[in-house]
């Protein structure tokens, strides 16, 4: 079951069968989210005070509803969504640390993190990023305008964040996979602009894996 | 199976079966160590640079080797420790973090750390704790010697932080239980001099649950 149909199932028990709930971001399987925004639709009346109380007391205990509050008529948390951001989380210690097992991706060769900034700086802006879409051919629009690209560092793990307004299937996914590669020295630096002015998904490095992949914030 | 089992099966299976493993520290269930150490004794002669990367092949993924080193024959690491550092964490954020939940006691009320640092203030240096240890009438020397303690809060995170030369059975859960009691203002700070003068476990708070607490150092 994920996320969602756990969420959806929760509402529905507690407000009503014709509850609608909208999810600002759909992630693949093992991604996660510290901050995603849902809007319910429903004919309840239940104060809003009651429901974050009333839905975690339904939800498994590792799906938590942080906060709720009422919206204005017609809001849609995918549609109104400004801009998203997501972490992707290297854990760049020489052996892969138990704790972040299951939320990032090990990789324990040196990293040269200058390199990896300098690669991801011709990603800033608008750009057609067809380069770093899973699926290619599909009708959805590339263009996707990313607004910062952050490397963080902190003890032995690698953050690299990602604010943008839109998303192509695994792009950030893929653009990590492609941002280790320049750390690795496997490739260099200027690479990066190689890849996203090809608009070709086999030019890029390889996909990196879904459990470092986590969702921040959605900002309106 | 617990952690020592594991690792002693592991070393065995490299080392031959006279192989013997001594923790620094054995742990409750459900208590985490990010620094733990052991001594092995081993008629092998296997290089010691081979060893960490072996024994990680064998273990499951939640237990990981992190350095291996040879030590003076002799060398004890339950034995020679010094001294070891405790941390007890405490998710203290209105509704539980599923990332902490399996690391971290919630308790949504509001803490007034002020109040647990100087309840904590009078455990600093050598006392008898035996009102803070779980099985009364032990042998056990009851008499430690508690080098540092600190209240660290970061976000809606709260750590604990113990360091001493040895603990009574359940003797940091049982400080963490007490200094809990006194942040939501049940006790008042001067309340922790009384628990310790009287050497009663009856007088301290509720031990705190095992999965807030983790082994950070040993220090030889």
């Amino acid at each position: 079951m994920t996320v969602q149909g756990l969420l959806t199932d929760a509402a529905r028990q507690l407000l009503g069968p014709e509850t609608r709930v909208i999810g600002a971001s759909r992630t693949d399987a093992g991604v996660h989210a510290l901050g995603q925004v849902a809007s319910l639709t429903t004919p309840s009346t239940l104060p809003v005070a009651a429901v974050r109380g009333a839905l975690n007391a339904t939800l498994p205990p590792d799906i938590r509803v942080r906060d709720v509050s009422e919206a204005p008529t017609g809001f849609n948390a995918r549609r109104h969504a400004k801009r998203k951001r997501y972490a992707y989380l290297i854990d760049n210690g020489a052996v892969a640390s138990p704790l972040l097992r299951r939320y990032a991706w090990h990789v324990p060769a040196t990293l040269d993190l200058g390199a990896m900034r300098a690669g991801l700086d011709v990603l800033r802006g608008a750009h057609d990023f067809s380069a770093f879409r899973a699926s290619p051919g599909k009708s959805q629009r590339p263009v996707c305008h990313v607004s910062a690209l952050h490397v963080v560092q902190r003890r032995s793990s690698v953050a690299i964040i990602v604010s943008a307004d839109r998303y192509l299937h695994h792009m950030v996914r893929n653009i990590a996979g492609s941002t280790v590669a320049i750390g690795r020295g496997t490739r260099g630096p200027a690479w990066m602009s190689d890849v996203l002015a090809s608009r070709d998904r086999t030019k890029a490095g390889a996909t990196a894996p879904a459990r470092g992949l986590t969702l921040i914030r959605v900002v309106y």
